[in-house]
């Protein structure tokens, strides 16, 4: 059995600037090879992720960072700009992330998981809920027009599988190569390697593809878990 | 098995001024049978269910419609009046709750799964929950005396059924004309058929009674979960 | 609300010639008292259950108390005979409690979880699931014709309630006299009391009454799980 | 997002001879349609689904209703001949069913849930289960060379839904007339619409499909769980 | 099996000044015993805690009350002193927790439940998890430098065993007379034992002590759940 | 916190001469380097293990392999003999488990999960679970006088880590040289590397019990869950 997305449009609300490297940019790259548009909208600034080493300005340069690595993929970025660590759930943030949704109007939104081990990415997630359900209702009013319906809406793995059971794999085989390319650009990050609060990243990422793959018979999987929620099932 | 209500006060605490007819209103009319009395609260004025046909002052609309149909029940209205899409939990709303609670003094009180698949049921499901807590906690001041226990609360079905697992299925053939008259009220939201964000309410509400029915062989059920927390459990 | 039993026939699925006793006794006194049937099938005849006193002829003595303990209840008792820790779910004893199903005609049946700590009561468990659907379907012939239709199904608590989630919680408040003579019957039981194998039955069996009536604000509770299959779950 | 299953060869093992028809025949001609090949394993031959009114050589006329049914679809057809109610793992029917699985060399295999509502269709499960590991174990010696891998294994859904937890669902809306036509052609099953142990099937099957297609936003889907077991769990 | 927390130093953050007495003393009397260091952070003052005997200045006896108790144990008392029932996850509490954190610097910490049956636990256990990961991150500026690493995460159990599955049991038979001396220090909380939102406190606590140690053999216990999230897994 | 086991006496129960080497020989070093007395019962013989170059008397090199990996380890070793694929619950086969528990007394029970991927670790699990009950009840007679008491019991993680839910984690950073000297001796195995039912294992081995580390934060951990039945719980 083969997923195909040739009629896809994948947007990933993430919370940070390279949790989409990490989590799920195999898929979304498998996608943009079948056909598909690709979106990264970014919740939070990342303006905390400083390493022992502090960097001036550092919200600006992960943005940048962001910008580069969507390049590789051929997204199209969207920046909430959100404190790191002051993201929470409300409807001033809802009503940004309905907009962007509007515009860029998914198909399969792909979201933090709900018991992610952060609690950004926990906010993001229930941010990118909340917005797959609001976009479609035409009461909640911004620039652009509602949506046709909500997206089908998947949760990602979490850093190291802790906790997370799934129930999706996707095949990323070929696609490992481009993740690594956009991962590499995170150079801020990866310069953090000594930090206490920072594992080695790369070596953290590809360790992880190896194993949901090993897990599903395949060479680098990532793994998924469909949002069980009315208008948010997709059938495959 | 047959529950009897006779000796209770239930009281649905719903989103919006439709919901209960569509998730417990068959419950609800099989308790007044019974002698129960039955309250609901609607915690959002339903402001933002608009259809293509934008229709002038739909809350004030919508709370008439809500009356009407909690006259057909013979149950006590209660409007809470947030904005669609902005309820969240907070004190000043769980306090407006409470109060509300120790003036009706449910023994049963009914809300939304806390895994809904709309933000709005969620957050009236986080409300309810600790108001249910809260009105028999006399340190929390309102204009009414603390309530003597914490009433049980049980979880309604989601729409669609999507993602419930029902532990309670109660048995609501005889009392299906009652839920359809009332859900009949609703005219500015059955009016909203052809809404891409809206599905046909009545067949999508009769059909969910048979399914649910038909799982435990009778012509129609309405399934709940009830809350597994302290004071909040009932023994049947 | 208040279940009312007074329509029902209760068949409790035991394993050994105490366990209704000390899991279920006090909802069949219940509803006995409301006015229903109640009958009680005992898989495996206790012949294993020996003291640090060895007793002659133990299944005799054993089925003797379990007669004398229906007698208090006004139950009918079903003695299946089976050898301790020799019950396994087979065709041969599916239809020997099939027979007994259409004997009795149940309308709840109580099993033990299929999760039990005890694997007698587990294979007592599968046997029971599957006589509840076997003996509505004619093609399984046996001594007496096909049921009209499966019965609901609750599985028990389990002893010290370990691992064993309750959804439906039976207030015994007032049959808990009843449940304790039954018990005393078991005297070849009570009399193991310094065993290693061997709880000191009653004052484990009152504890857990109490335990499972504080989590639902009564003073005494058997805890239950209905069984969610095809026909086999009631609506009340 | 769309499966293709061009290169797959799907089998399906269920208990009776009209199961596949009420739980994953629409997904079986979804996988035709894009070239799969399909088979059907029919573990018990259905002698003991008899109506009020008997009928005389029952599983011979179960088996030619199943090949029937069989050629609708284009699949082939394996019977293995149990007796109803007395389906048990075992391994003389794990070679049994091995044997099958080196002979069609499944890429996927659809069993019945292992917490489904019929005995035999767990039973069913747990030899499919089994033979997915066995297949490719060479040290098990059957008539044909042990398979390359395991196939991946999904579970399908459970009559009316109960107590299953879909993960992924598969859109069926084209394939509905194929699955109906098959149905149809088990005329010994579907005269037996009056009876106790017997719902009439082609309505709860539409009403089936109709409700997961309901959660998914598509007109008729199938729901399936993938086995999260070593090597039998697919990245797609 | 014997944990051993010599090397330990635990931290309880808790929402009431009493809830550490009843979920989680004895094992932090144990932890002492081995030689670890205690701490205990209150999260709301316990200044509606009232009964039906009005008490003055409820929010300084109770933290005297809880300072006594600390000093029973030799534990380093931390006072947030949030409202009860005005408890929310936010980022100014989490700075303030985050700094205790990495003033105590814990290896282990105990949180409630995140389905803990009170809505103030629930919001202290998300603010427990927040700092647990946060105090490592240097890009969240407090007064002191930020922890090493996170420290690993215990959730507690709630109040009369309600929907809590324990995934550890401590044994604290020695240390139940040390639970006992704390709790009887809460005067102005064991006074309040005829109120209706109040159960008699040191009865309620030792009978569940002895029904989750009865759970795992032995005379007293308290029961966890770790926290199954990235860096807050402890390996034992 | 950390474990010791000095006072314990572990007993592995695994299907296949080498499982307890995959899953868990780094906690019984571990528990021999504290003082604790270590046995490993393997149920069968292992003897359709074969490679793509087929070995004589494969069931006699196996156990031979195995019994070299015991002494490795000091372990005393149990062989039970049923053959690959044939090992079901039975009373016979558990009443030889039961006296190997009776000779062994084990406090500390190691099995396979009952959802593992292999139908023969499911099958050795359920004797596990059914012997670490009866083994301490007088009634089942075997050449030994029954335990004093049941052992408490973990269920070991899964071959690549699929499907299972940890709930501790053993720290085996120091005792990894141990596992890999064990597992290297069952040369019969290491040489199927090519074969296409067969993972290279000391791979496998060493990526899982990383992988594991690094969810909790260590270079090397073994995962288990705990027995939740009564009398099976351990109180560490």
């Amino acid at each position: 059995m083969k997923l195909n997305f040739a009629n896809d449009r994948l947007l990933a609300v993430m919370a940070h600037p390279d949790d989409a490297e990490l989590l799920c940019a195999g898929t979304l790259a498998r996608a943009k090879a079948d056909g598909a548009a690709i979106g990264i909208a970014v919740m939070c600034s990342g303006d905390k992720g400083i390493g022992s080493t502090p960097q001036a300005d550092l919200a600006r340069v992960r943005q940048e960072e962001a910008a580069a690595a969507a390049e590789v993929l051929g997204a199209q970025l969207f920046w909430l700009g959100a404190g790191d660590g002051e993201l929470f759930d409300s409807y001033e943030m809802r009503k940004k992330l309905i907009e962007i949704f509007r515009r860029f109007r998914p198909t399969l939104v792909i979201a933090h998981a709900l018991e992610d081990y952060h609690p950004d990415h926990r906010a993001a997630s229930q941010l990118a809920e909340a917005a797959s359900w609001f976009c479609a209702a035409r009461g909640h009013v911004t620039d652009s027009p509602a949506a046709d319906a909500p997206p089908a809406l998947w949760f990602a793995d979490t850093i190291n599988m802790c906790g997370f059971e799934p129930q999706i794999y996707v095949d990323i085989s070929g696609h490992l190569p481009v993740k690594e390319r956009m991962l590499a650009l995170h150079r801020s990050q990866l310069g953090r390697s000594g930090d206490a609060d920072f594992a080695p990243l790369a070596e953290l990422m590809r360790r992880q593809c190896a194993a949901r793959g090993a897990q599903a018979g395949v060479a680098a999987a990532e793994a998924f878990r469909p949002h069980h929620a009315f208008k948010r099932i997709g059938a495959y």
